[in-house]
Formats: C-alpha cells, structure tokens, sequence
C-alpha cells in the first residue's frame, strides 16, 4: 500500500468506541437490507454525478454536517482508487447519459488557488479515462485560454466560453453535457440559463437557490425511513436543528429568536446526552443557510454567547461566500468528533466522495490546533488531508484485523443518505 | 503494492515490440472513440453477466482465442482490485436487475478441485459484498448440505436444489436470479428448464448450444466493424480460421477435407506474415468446435501431421469435458505468444475478466516448458498465475513509465470485442 496502515487511519478515542460498535454492528448486519433500500431509492431519485459529504463521528453519532454537489478535492483523493473513480464514472454516465461523447468541465472562478485546480485537473482525467473528450471552460476566459500552472510540470487551459443559439460551446468543441464544477453563490450566470445541454449537478442546485434547513429537513425524512428499515434511533444518525428564518447579525434583528431556540435546541440535547449516558457538554453550529466553504460557521455553547457577540464577530458571521449578506440562519446539533490520529491526537473529520451512487473515496481533514467541538472545515485555516487509504465498499474483508474497513462501509451509508437527501431536492427545488 | 512489477509484468521480447506498440498506439489514440462505440454496443447487446477472455499476444497480433462465459479463476484477480470487482457488479445488477434481492450461484458438477470452489467463494464473496444475499445451490448436493473446505479455514455449503412450481429454490431461500458458473457442457438439465426466475449467463449459451465458429465469426464482424472504425487491418485482432464440420477422429472421417483447409489457413497466414515481414512459420490450431478446458486441442504446422496422428493423439482428440465426443471441429490461425517473464523467459498468455461491461482484472498462465506456440491451458499442465498488478481502464497514466497500463488497457479493449461477439451469440442461439 505504500502507506502505514496504522498511521493514516484514525483511532476513535477507546471510551468513545462502544456506542459506534453497536451502530457499526447494525449497520453491518443489515447491509443487504441497506444497499437494496438504496437500489430502490436510486430508481426512484436518480443519483448527482458527483458530491462530497463531511462527517462527524463523536463514536455515540455520526452525521452528515455538509453536503457539496460542486466538491473541490477530487486531487485528494487515494490514486490507488483512480480505476474505481474511472469506473464509477463510466458507470453512472451510460446510466444517464448514454449517447454522450463530450463533456465540458465549468470550474468556480473565484480562486487561483492552484490546489483547486489540482482537483479540477483530476476530475477531468478520471471523465477522459472514462472514454469522453473533455474541455475545461470557464467563465473567467474571455478572448483567449488561460494556461493555469499548479505544479512545476503540470498545468490545465481554461477555454472561453460561448453560447451560439442557446447551446454552449468552447470554441469548436460542442459539448454533450455540462459537468458544473461551481457552486454558482451568486446565482446562475446568464450564460448557463436556457441552454440546450444538460447541466450535472444542476445549476438550480448551486448556493444561490439551495438552503441547509431544506436539506437537512429531507436528511431527516431519509433518516427516519432508514432508522425504521434496521431499527435503531434516528438520533444516532441526524443532527437535531432549528430554521431561524430571517436574521441580520450587523442590525441585531432575530437575535433573540436565535438565543430561545439555541436554549431549546441545547436542552433537547441534553436529554438524548441523559438518555445515552453522554457526559459531555452539549453544544450548537450557528450557520449561514446558504453558506459554503466553511465561512459564517460558529459553534456555540449557551444562548448568552450570542447576545455578547462583538462587532467582527457579527461582521463575520453576516457575510458568506462571495461577499454575499447571510440573512437566513440554521442552528444544528454540534457533533463532536472524537476520531484523532497519531500520537499527538489532532482531530480528524472524513470527507466522503462520490460519482453519481458510487462512493469511491474520502479523506481525513486533519487539524493540529482544533478542539473535538470545532468546525475543521474554516476559511484559511491549514488543515492535511489524508486520503483513506481502503475503498467504502469492502465491510466485510475476511481478515477481520481489517476493522477500518467497518468505519468506511459506515461512512459510505450516512454519506450516500446525505446525497439522497440532495437528490430529493433536485426534485423539489425548480 | 506488495508485488514488485518488473516481476510479474510480463516482457515482449524486444524483437517483436514494434509493431505491437503502433496497434497500441494506434488503440490509445482512438480510445475515446472507442468506448464510445462501446457503449453504444452494449445500448444494443447487453452486456453478459460474467465472462473471461483468453488472450494471445504475438506482438504483431492480438486476439482472443476462448471466450468464456462461466469462468472459474475469480480467485486468481488481484485481491487490490475486489473494491473494483463490487462496484462492477453493483453496477451490472442495477443495470440488469433493479429489484434482484437475493443470487442463487449453481457452479460446475464435475470437480473436487479447490481452487475451482475458491473461485466460487470469491465470486459468491462479490456478489454479497455488492449488496446481495448469496447461497451456492449445487446440483451434485441432495438431501442435504455439502461442505467443500478449500483452504484450512475456508469452507463453502453446496446446498441442494429444488424445483417447487417452476420457481428454483434452496430451502427457504428463493432466489431473484440465478447466477450460473457451470458451462452445461452436457446440456441444459431438466432442473434448469422453464424456470420462472431469470438464468445468468443465459443457459443457453453452455458448451451443449456454443459454436467456436459461430462465435468466431460473429466475432469477424465485429473486428470489421472496429477495424474501419479506427482505422487498422482486422487480421492484427482477428484470428483467420475455417470451419471443419463434422469430424471422426476415430473413424478418420473428414480428416482430409481438414488436411487441405489446414493447407489453405497456412498459405493465407504466410501471405499476412510476407505483408508484415514475420519471419516465423505459420502453425494452426485445431479445436473443438464446442470444446472447453483446453480439451481437444492440436497445435499444426503442416497437414502431414493430420494424416500422421496416432490412435492416442487421435482418441484424445475425439474426447472433450464430461466424456462428450467432438464431432465439429475449427482449424483457427495460431498466434504465438511472445509475452515472457522473468530472467527464463517463461511464456505468459493473458486471462482478461469482466463483470458486465466492466474489465475487472485478470492474470496471467505462465509456463515453464511450453514453447510460444503452444496452447497453455491444456488439461493436467501445471502453470503458475500472476493476477496483473494493474487495472485495465487507466491507459493514459501521467507517469510515463507505466507503459504496461497501455498494454492492459489494449487487452480491455480485445477482450471487450470477443465479449461482444458472446452479446450477439445470445441473440441467435435460442
């Protein structure tokens, strides 16, 4: 494997790990039970072609605490997994698109971060290997490509786009398909509305039109359904949240709101923490409703917090991606996350990768300074990735020292939840 | 990866890379028009099940020599490439069959071997861990449960088969579909006839019903297809051959009409070998027009030979699996394998396997005495296998070095052809 497998795998702190085993141990035991709902949930709600889904796993829960449809990181991914990447892709685009010859990547144009370009690089390699002619396009380019180097032998073009009689083309390549590659914050550009191709993920999918209250509203309904399916509480799976609805941090307006269903939301906490014998103190993420990229996230310990915010505390917590005022705002459950690596225990949040139904890969987002009740995914912060270092889709490897493998099954069942959760929103947001 | 590649990627003998390497190249520059053509042959033949191709690679020449349907060596493949295996069968069962629960696999009748049943746990281990509930039905157990040990602590069940109202079942167990691992070289049995549930591969297409010249000539017209499509003469993948008819090797009966199309095959071999200055003589293979398990097999280089074989050589010829007699018999071009490994130079024949559409893997039949123009799966050899150590479906590696990823690759793309022509096999044999 070239990796040690002991120092790329995350430990669960011990006193943490009886309660997981158990939810590990279900899950297991009704796997037959769990891809077959899944089989019948995807004919129903046909899988995004591609999402990345971070987790939090405190050993008493895991859950889902974001769900990108437009993921950045695909160059993070293991490389020995390439050919389950390239599979995965082929797989799910005969399924959608089966006539299609030629793809056009459209990548976010806020960055010259060179690791962005890293992932949109690898992305376009995996659909090539796949057997389709890819184009990178992007809205930045204007008359000419732009040559993007992110590594001394490495670079990618970014081609000019165009839209000739409501199809978008990229100089002579006319494309089959768009594969959006940009979560569009800012609301579908003129260029990519009314056009003859389809777009995957869709473009009413971006930040603009989505909200996490919606999301995690059918996270829920999925959560239910599949706790009833192999019986366990749904709590061990969802984060409980409340929809704040309208709030200005800058004006002040709805903060009380926040603080009395802050109030609730850590009491209700507090119950499940006496029901499961939890000792620890419960705490709540204040987020944007529309926010990505980790920006306007705060975790939150007691309603007082939020009436004694500072000025650049509000600030912060008022502008999002973009620049764009964050005037909707969810509060969720906090997870702790108990999952820590190497000696020196930094904490380690695994982020779940998926091509269309298929999860063919994640990694850890390792932090050396963070707390277990911190968001691990903030602006500027350095944080490693480690790629996992087996596949998802192996829970029952006979050599049983392989128990890892267990924790990736598990993670690949609440991540693909999660996709489905998106999946139920692309039919209900139009 | 565990296995040191200059080991175990078998080497083309420098004198005959070139042109090997220009069909090569000429198949990696047209790849994605190839798996574009691909996909639209598998819109229009469904893909089987399961399948392996065997390979010859004389490096000017490239083609499959047997196209199995019910193959055994699944415990051959690389263990790395399992999470590939799942995922393609994932993919092929929901492509095939949305609402398959539970798989029924009936392997051979015929052997004790072991590793014959290790193949079949690690088959039956795929398709559980695809998310399927798994028995192995056997129509060698009765009453009750037979226990095979392969291995000191492995061990399968063969559970006995019933027939209750047209529906196959095993006990309790009542299967959505049955996944069949036995070539039905003596016919479909009655237990299999007018089931309700569907049978994959199809029963039909067991050695009692197969044709080598029907599925060699399908094959030709799909080399034809493929040859214009990018651009190359057919012969360097398509292996020349006649159909014999009716045969007693016993009785001697057609043997000379065999002598003067063994002549005829020969003469048309040397002009393709004039055309691309081969200086090697021509030999033909003499086969079992329904034969299997390397049984019934002659390697010729001249027709004398024909008119000089011994009552041994002749009765050996006359028996192929399960005792049956050989009465149709196929004279087919020989192609020498010039793949060696190691510092002997030991000869190397590619096996390629895929689950549905998708090349899973595959290994190589070394042998140490054999010469390069011989067959190397003959009953009773003893031959070592060497699972590849990489996948077939990354042709355009960064790393240059990787130059075996394109040989592997071209092996996905031959052996897709012959699994094709097996597609269309189903279409005609009812």
């Amino acid at each position: 494997m070239g990796l040690k497998m002991n120092d790329i795998i995350p430990h669960i702190l011990t006193a943490h790990r009886g309660p997981f085993y158990e939810l590990e141990k279900h899950i297991l035991d009704n796997r037959v039970k769990i891809e077959a709902w899944f089989r019948e949930a995807w004919l129903q709600y046909p899988p995004i072609l591609t999402s990345s889904v971070d987790l939090r796993n405190s050993g008493f829960k895991i859950s889902p605490v974001d769900t990108n449809l437009f993921p950045a990181g695909f160059n993070n991914l293991n490389p020995e997994f390439y050919p389950l990447c390239i599979q995965a892709a082929q797989s799910i685009l005969y399924e959608l698109y089966p006539h299609c010859l030629r793809i056009l990547i459209i990548p976010e144009n806020h960055t010259r971060n060179p690791h962005y370009y890293q992932s949109v690089a690898t992305l376009a390699n995996i659909v090539q290997n796949a057997g389709y002619e890819v184009k990178i396009g992007s809205m930045l380019a204007h008359d000419s490509p732009i040559e993007i180097k992110f590594d001394s032998a490495e670079s990618i073009y970014l081609h000019p786009l165009q839209k000739k009689d409501n199809t978008l083309v990229c100089g002579d390549f006319v494309p089959c398909l768009i594969l959006l590659n940009n979560d569009l914050s800012e609301g579908i550009p003129e260029i990519l509305q009314d056009i003859s191709q389809p777009i995957e993920p869709p473009a009413r999918l971006g930040w603009s039109h989505r909200s996490k209250a919606h999301h995690f509203m059918l996270y829920k309904e999925i959560c239910k359904e599949f706790s009833d399916l192999i019986g366990i509480d749904m709590w061990h799976i969802f984060p409980l949240f409340y929809d704040c609805g309208e709030i200005d941090f800058i004006q002040k307006d709805g903060i009380e709101c926040m603080m009395q269903k802050t109030e609730e939301l850590l009491n209700q906490i507090q119950l499940k923490y006496n029901e499961y014998n939890i000792e620890h103190k419960p705490f709540v993420m204040v987020k944007a409703d529309a926010g990505t990229y980790g920006m306007a996230v705060m975790s939150i310990r007691s309603p007082e917090e939020l009436s004694s915010l500072n000025r650049k505390q509000r600030m912060s917590m008022s502008v999002a991606k973009g620049g764009r005022s964050v005037n909707r705002v969810i509060i969720q459950e906090g997870v702790y996350t108990f999952e820590t690596i190497g000696k020196d225990q930094h904490v380690a949040e695994p982020v779940v990768y998926m091509l269309g139904q298929h999860v063919v890969g994640g990694f850890y987002r390792v932090h050396q300074s963070r707390r277990f009740d911190e968001n691990l995914n903030a602006p500027g912060m350095h944080f490693e990735m480690l790629a996992f270092a087996e596949c998802c889709n192996i829970p029952d490897n006979r050599d049983n020292s392989h128990q890892h493998q267990h924790q990736f099954y598990v993670y690949s069942v609440i991540a693909r939840l999660a996709l489905l959760a998106s999946c139920k929103e692309r039919n209900s947001i139009k």
